[in-house]
């Protein structure tokens, strides 16, 4: 995991006429990276074969992961496995958002060396996918249970997405530790955020007040964006930034308070598709010149 | 636990006539809503059971979750639990301090749906109270216990109070993750902490080098205060804040660095009476209106 | 722990002209003190025995220590502890570095009241000498298994240090939840870095795209420092800034976005040498001023 | 457990016209059997929900609850688990015959008040039924998973039964410490074995060297029986007994080296249909009266 | 422990003349052991301290250690020592009786080389204690959490006494490994019985079918007892005896199945008064000299 | 592990012509083994890795198996296993005794398929190994560690073998669980012990009271040896006699009191060399001939 990047290679082994790995291929290549590796370092050989190659299904291999990381004494890996499982076993959907997170990850972290690595070792791949689970207990209305869970994830990933919240797929919480995400706060698909960022109430509501923040939108570590305001489409944060208002699509804001670069009638105006492997860098020589 | 709220709403179902439930009603209410969720949830009832329920007090209860919450290979959970029964039983105020917070975070954070749902999941709850405990160990000069209990609160919680800290009753440490508070601060009562709050000391002086934060202060997500200086009652920090000065009962201070909002020699003043239902909101305004 | 220090005294029991101890000293040091500690405090004496006063030296206090912290269920203890055992015994510098960090720690914070207190209470410590080892592995290229241990460290201190980071000696962490720390990034000797820190990436290029952090370097609480950037030797980065811009020598940078104190072409000069026993002050009082 | 009982009464709430409980009314029995113990006994109430009344099924409850007892720091409970879940889902003759061992059970003791207190409580009922699923396992050709359940049952129950041993239905392993049956080892269907006793093998053949036991038959506490005998149908082995000779169906065999109750040529016979409600006591008198 | 002795020498450290410690004085001996070991041994200070020398009373150490040894994932140490805990401190006969064994085993057993030993080491030293704590709850009506705990005593220590069997005190249970007693049990004062031990029912009676053990009796290794026989005070049980009558004070049974020393008519009486220190031996020339 | 064989085939892949694998061939086997265990069945492969795999000697596998298996809440894994690396690795007879153990297993159990199933199942032969370790502690005069060795011992294994027993090499305990050996007890070389066998004392003598077994000497499932009396070389003990006699070398005792086969005067004679692949037949018929 690199630290604080804000813009993103290609992904490594792919190019814009390549197709990415589907599911079953992602699921087979964690194992040729594990089976690797295993070989390679037999002092890890253990931990490969206990999370990865005993498992029949990428499925099978992240509820076991998951309820052995998130375990207490007073919720057993067992219960925690099963719940898992099941849960991820009854909707093909979080299964598939989890392969989207993963190739998010492995395309835009140049440190992320293999989907393996993702799976076993990413703090915001482990507790996002936790978070879906919950997410989808809580849509159930178990929401005593999504709450025990969504608990355990804060403690041991120190990261703190309430149930409500509803994530979009393809999403990488690099380094993660910190983030913090409300009730009722929404993220797009495609959307990249950096550790200690938070989306957080203003107060001003007792509903609906949480951020919603667009697809593709890139927020930087530390940046805190408070109230239900609009981040648009390909918008970017700055790290640090503190953002109490609307952002436009394909604008960057950054400060404290956060401003938008270029000025607030006529912004400048980010790339037309951010996307996936957007260039996350154009505003930070903007800023730089206003900045000394 | 909503993110970073600047506003909490009123108790839900109390109003200014209405008496908050005592002691006794408190825990008579965790108890009530335990049951309920282990009747509706059974994955969860032995957990319910165990934590809550098999207990015949608040103090019994807390100690035994703190107990298998903070234990480690080396500091057993039969150890802490005596430690923690021990020392709650034998000081009426830390039980009286259990339910102030209880009741705080029950009126002012929306997303905090029951007394059992804070006493189980709430790190900045929890955190707390094992805090209150090292303090007072602290204070009984049984220091290289405290301090070790310090560093078990730090790596679960990751919240980080030293434990000469004075902290108030009726505290929200919402969200909690992150928060750093000095030896020689003093906290005081009702006040609400979001995460990532540092109380920290400049260097200038090697004794009394910490933040004294007033009663009923709220200080917002990520906001830095250094050194010692006087944050007056009712006062409120803007989120990502860097606080250098005294800041006046009843004003708000914001940015980085901090600024008074209305300005150095007239700032703005609060409503009367902030206190545990305050309003948190007017500044927000006043500070989006000189931002863009 | 004190909470964000910008200045630490003199170490408490040295003066210039005495020699710190040296490595063997600080080890009897310790013992001394966990002895001590042991016998005034029955209740933290099977704890002191175990880490520290069962083992014939600071590696395998250390690595015991370690393992111990840093296992789960799927990485057991024992793996970790001969791990760590084997790395620390082969390599003289990585004890060498543990114990001028120690030394560190001592010298610089008023709150760390023993030797002993820091090699078992300091997060900041631990997941140093944790990344040390991770760091060797690392360059051993025995990558996958440093990440593991990475993402242990990074789950259990909530301190992501990318294990192919270099660190310098006489180190200190302070407080250090929430630090960031990418691939690519250096950290020189004498360093001082509080919690929240990051030292990550602009995304301006693939290769060398993290800080260079000179000796003697002091970086406040929640500063992001973002890009190939050089922070010279014996700078100060204020707490909550956001540095993109090389700072350089004895001169000291604050706010978001960073500038430097006393102005971009002639800035303000810190004291000579500010080393170990630097005064972080000065720079207060500076921006003080300038702020309101 | 009685302590080696040789005789049994009817079973507690049964006549002989009554039908025993199917397998779904013996599940529905546990769980109401559960639920009454848990609302009068609230320190076993999470024990009680996280065995039995989280579980839609008998098979997921013992799946769990062997998970949980067997596992190790090298075979996690997850992991087994799933071994037992997958295999007793897969098998019905599996369930089938935990059920007739649990009526065994509740027929043949009378201190076994519950069939809930018998499938949580009783190491021979465990002990058997984790046998089954390693026997399955063997017959799967899955031989090392197969020893390594094998010698978790033995550590955990020192119950020492090869895989490769056949075991019927209806069983009763009594108190059960020290039970060792070896490879070739034959059991019939509701046979009573009390603790202590050895089916082993005598050396004089490498193949089929272990006794078989017929159905009905009763073996008491600490009898030895070597080499691929016969004990016939409704047989019975006085405790203490060393049996290395074939015993006819329904005569009695003690002493050591045991000898038929009435003599080689004529031994008495035992009532008809010893079968599951058998008489186990007309030797006792026989044998005391030879005795002094 | 030494392994099946039938004969104890007179307390290393006591006369005729010499009273025993008392209570209070066997604690003090106990820490005083238990720190002269940790100083002798590092390696085992840290076990020292958790579960003696940090505790302030013998039921306090005991509590710690039993529900330690007992617990499991689903039966939690905290949950089992609140319970040994008030249980023992709420009845004071349960700590004279822990004080009796102690002594008995220290009197008895020439490879009892201190109180601290036995306390923490001895299997049967603490099965019997559990197994008084059972019994207790079961008097008072807490059958399953009594069988509960029967359960786990069998488990960890193959020790399996029906929780409603009767014990004496001054019982020394020597190695204990497969001692199995029923339901209806008694069992006298001054006992000493050796491993695999049965004390069974022959099935002649529902309902009260156990032996009644006297004052003052030995029990070899392995001997079997069965049925609602009386073994009068001060009677020898031969190991691996089968014992099917009642065997009058003062005589010894040996053989399978047991017969009188002596002859059923005139048996040979033992010594006047075997009490605690009583000579086990002469029956084993007598023995010796009929045998061959 | 078959159950209480009497006799032993040769070495399944061994003649008289053959050497047998010396140390490093034997531990080569055992990693070839493994490894195509863990090929096969993937659910097991983490714990082979985790065994042997990860492990570059006998000695560090022996030693992380053992420690993981023996520790406790109040023993850890890393304090067990530094214990038993650090003694075996000091003293080469300790691993010399253990290939001459697993080769005994290998020759003489026809249920023994690998060396690997040998080292990671056998609880005879892992109760063997933690007793040679904590007898050398004994010698060394750490007897409290040696003794707190031995509970662990007992309580995991059901095996109780004084730390001050000496016990020769190319021994199999077989199955295991119930044996008692005594502190003055002396066991030869290449000696075959059943379960429940008992080595131990009549009280006769307080020094040196228990029995002196010979080499190659097979004592049968059961059997009862009492007090300082000599088991000649090559002879056998039936199962479950209770033997208080010397035995002479190469002759067979059988029964309860145990009996010389051919009588007390001229006793019939084993074949000539017992050793590792004697045969233990004989007797059987001889007895069984006289039984009925």
């Amino acid at each position: 995991m690199p630290a604080g990047e804000l813009r993103y290679p290609s992904p490594p082994n792919s190019s814009a006429t390549e197709t990415p790995p589907d599911e079953d291929e992602v699921w087979g290549l964690i194992r040729t990276e594990a089976r690797r590796d295993a070989e390679s370092e037999p002092a890890l050989a253990s931990y490969l074969y206990s999370t990865i190659l005993s498992h029949p299904s990428l499925e099978r291999s992240l509820a076991f992961h998951l309820g052995n990381k998130l375990c207490s004494s007073t919720l057993l890996s067992t219960l925690l496995y099963d719940l898992f499982l099941n849960t991820i076993s009854s909707d093909s959907a979080l299964r598939a958002a989890a392969v989207a997170d993963l190739r998010a990850f492995r395309a835009r972290d140049p440190a992320c060396v293999s989907f393996a690595h993702c799976l076993l070792n990413y703090k915001g791949f482990l507790a996002c996918q936790a978070h879906r689970v919950a997410h989808k207990l809580w849509s159930q209305s178990r929401r005593p249970l999504a709450l025990a869970l969504h608990s355990r994830i804060s403690d041991v990933f120190a990261v703190d997405i309430h149930p409500a919240a509803k994530i979009g797929k393809g999403i990488m919480f690099d380094h993660a530790t910190g983030v913090v995400i409300g009730e009722t706060a929404v993220v797009g698909n495609n959307v990249s955020i950096l550790h200690h960022v938070t989306l957080g109430g203003t107060g001003k509501a007792c509903g609906d007040r949480h951020p919603k923040i667009g697809d593709g939108v890139l927020i930087g570590a530390g940046a805190t964006i408070l109230g239900n305001v609009k981040i648009g489409e390909g918008a970017k944060i700055g790290a640090g930034s503190v953002v109490l208002i609307d952002v436009p699509p394909r604008t960057t804001a950054v400060g404290n308070p956060a401003r938008l670069v270029g000025g607030k009638e006529k912004p400048a105006r980010n790339e037309e598709c951010p996307g996936e492997s957007m260039d996350h860098t154009s505003f930070i020589s903007d800023w730089s010149d206003y900045i000394i």
